[in-house]
């Protein structure tokens, strides 16, 4: 009877985990896509919204890491279930990081919002941020149901983010050029690209963490993503 | 007997998972060394070699979490011993991320270097990115020799680097708006800059790592690292 109540105990710990995953991984969706509504909108309101938000992301990130160490602590799972625990506190890390991006657009909104053309040159994110968060979706829903024969596919479609950023930054660059007004605010929105970009890297961090949690052994080939922005030289 | 064989091979893992930090460590501070050199000489070559040389950093991170899992599992460590464990898991990918940043820098040497006014325009990130080593190196050595009596001072010396951060920021805007050649070379370091800006923040997490590994619980009041260049308006 101890036994059952040990099994049970643990099998609610790892439910635990699993459910904050997913109501962290919602949390983090949604703020992808209100600041970049912020951005494209100028709405400083609702950028300070997210800023304030964040901290959610924060606290869930936390809570996995306490619950985890205690757990294997006081259960000491076998491999398998250890593996899933390691697992759990890693995509925790990548969306707290993808919360940090979010952030990091949202606080470049009044800058952006305050120059005259600065909404409409950030709806040249708008796409890129609605791939990042595509992708972000398609993953948690491989963690949600541990299904992972397509995650090479959904990896590779991260190439179309860096593909996409790589022009969006090149176009940036040319309205710099074009006007020297430009330059400040296209800058904050090269920063807000780039962090939209990363989201992209999050999430396949996220879906090679499912794939070791779901399989035992890790992904191969290793990924493609790269910021390739390095190399656009158009002086 | 069994029990000393043990719990000797037990030290000998922790003991593992120390010298592997160190050396990763050591790794890190070499990289960042050497990409700045790279960026503010023009050295191709060099930056070849930083970039291949992270490698390294990875196969670091992959050592200690693969050691990691298997001395949980074996093992079963008591609290103070897991907790040490998970700094180390921590502290690995957090030296991962900084062998990243310096390689992002690398990466940009040879745009930067085609330019004619690149590596001169380089040399303003060469103060930022000596304050950024001596940071990590002062956080290694917290790590080192286990005494976390000074990590707030330590933490608290980013606001340095951030606020040089924001002034190099500044600057590079400063050089793109006096002629327009000078944007992609200047994009390409305002990357760059944000890149030892984030080594910083990685030094950070280091210090607060180290400092739940010996403590045993966390650091307060939080950091007050941020990157303050969203308010910049040069406009």
């Amino acid at each position: 009877m101890i036994k059952q109540h040990t099994v049970s105990a643990f099998e609610d710990e790892m439910q635990f985990l699993t459910h904050k995953i997913a109501e962290m991984g919602g949390h983090a969706e949604k703020m992808i896509g209100q600041s970049v509504k912020a951005l494209t909108t100028g709405d400083v309101e609702l950028a300070r919204a997210v800023i304030k938000d964040d901290m959610r992301l924060d606290e869930g990130q936390r809570e996995i890491d306490d619950k985890a160490v205690l757990l294997i602590a006081q259960r000491q799972p076998m491999a398998s279930d250890l593996r899933e625990v390691f697992a759990n506190i890693r995509i925790s890390s990548d969306l707290e990081r993808v919360g940090d991006m979010a952030k990091g657009i949202a606080k470049r909104v009044s800058s952006v919002s305050e120059y005259s053309h600065g909404v409409k040159f950030a709806r040249g994110l708008e796409h890129l941020s609605e791939l990042a968060s595509a992708q972000l979706k398609e993953v948690l829903d491989c963690y949600g149901t541990r299904s992972v024969d397509d995650v090479n596919n959904i990896i590779e479609r991260d190439e179309e983010i860096d593909a996409m950023y790589t022009s969006l930054f090149r176009e940036l660059l040319t309205y710099m050029m074009e006007d020297p007004r430009n330059i400040t605010t296209c800058t904050h929105l090269l920063f807000c690209a780039k962090n939209i970009e990363r989201i992209g890297d999050h999430a396949t961090n996220i879906a090679e963490a499912t794939y070791y949690m779901v399989k035992g052994h890790k992904l191969d080939p290793a990924r493609p993503n790269e910021d390739k922005t390095h190399k656009v030289s158009l002086d």
